[in-house]
């Protein structure tokens, strides 16, 4: 991760690709959204859904991992390049989190981020707080998730 | 669930309580979450957070978990008394999402649900959109996390 100071509004990522097996979609379902469209092809065909689609939260959770898996390779590549990398700190949380289509079993995502806002933290000259879009679309481009998430990043000067 | 039109704003609902083990955090967090302080003791215990805690999606599943658990049981309750259940379409998404303090290992939360709005859908007649707070006490009842979501609930005049 970059410091504070050299990150930029409007920077963007392409933070990876996730397939949603049939599998993985129920057994995500069983835990944590157990209603029968995410578990049950039978019954997801009976559904407003038409097939087996996705628990929301599994979307969600899909994305938090492509984005430790992207700061954990960007924090390799600046260490190879001889440079540091910055920490980060928690999340206070995030607004406007829309599902905006299903997600089908058998749909692979791209997810991605843009940095929209930063600013400083009068409490803690530590840290800043970065504003990013996470978004994603699916395999025919339409996008299907979105929210905007707040995180705290090391500064440079703190 | 009942009716879109007998939901009345300000009523709420106790959802359930979750456990969250060593266990069940680690095996969150090597799918979904892979961060040091969520997959092993030592290194949280070298993080600010100074002890293991969970992914904040983590928090955010069990919610969705504790949310169907208390639907269904709902609408058993409803059956046994004669009564028809109304369905629940989808969530088009929620907002302030706020992780207000860690949840550690072994931490045992308490979700609640609240009525914050409803309104009628002029293009959906046969549903009806009711705005809920969902929140989470640990067992020192000390607020760990809240979201405002929405839903499409079946109209009974639908």
């Amino acid at each position: 991760m970059k410091f504070f100071e050299d990150i930029e509004i409007g920077e963007s990522a392409t933070l990876g690709k996730h397939h949603f097996s049939a599998a993985d979609i129920k057994r995500f379902a069983v835990r944590f959204d157990p209603q029968p469209f995410h578990m049950d092809e039978e019954a997801a065909k009976q559904s407003h859904f038409g097939s087996l689609v996705a628990s929301g939260w599994h979307t969600a959770a899909a994305c938090m991992r492509l984005m430790i898996d992207h700061q954990n390779a960007e924090a390799a590549r600046m260490k190879t390049a001889g440079q540091t990398s910055a920490r980060t700190g928690v999340s206070p949380g995030f607004k406007n989190l829309k599902w905006i289509k299903p997600v089908y079993a058998n749909d692979t995502l791209i997810y991605r981020s843009e940095v929209i806002g930063k600013r400083e933290v009068a409490s803690r000259p530590e840290w800043g707080l970065v504003f990013s879009k996470f978004s994603a679309v699916n395999q025919k481009n339409e996008p299907v998730y979105e929210f905007e998430g707040a995180l705290f990043v090391e500064r440079r000067s703190g």
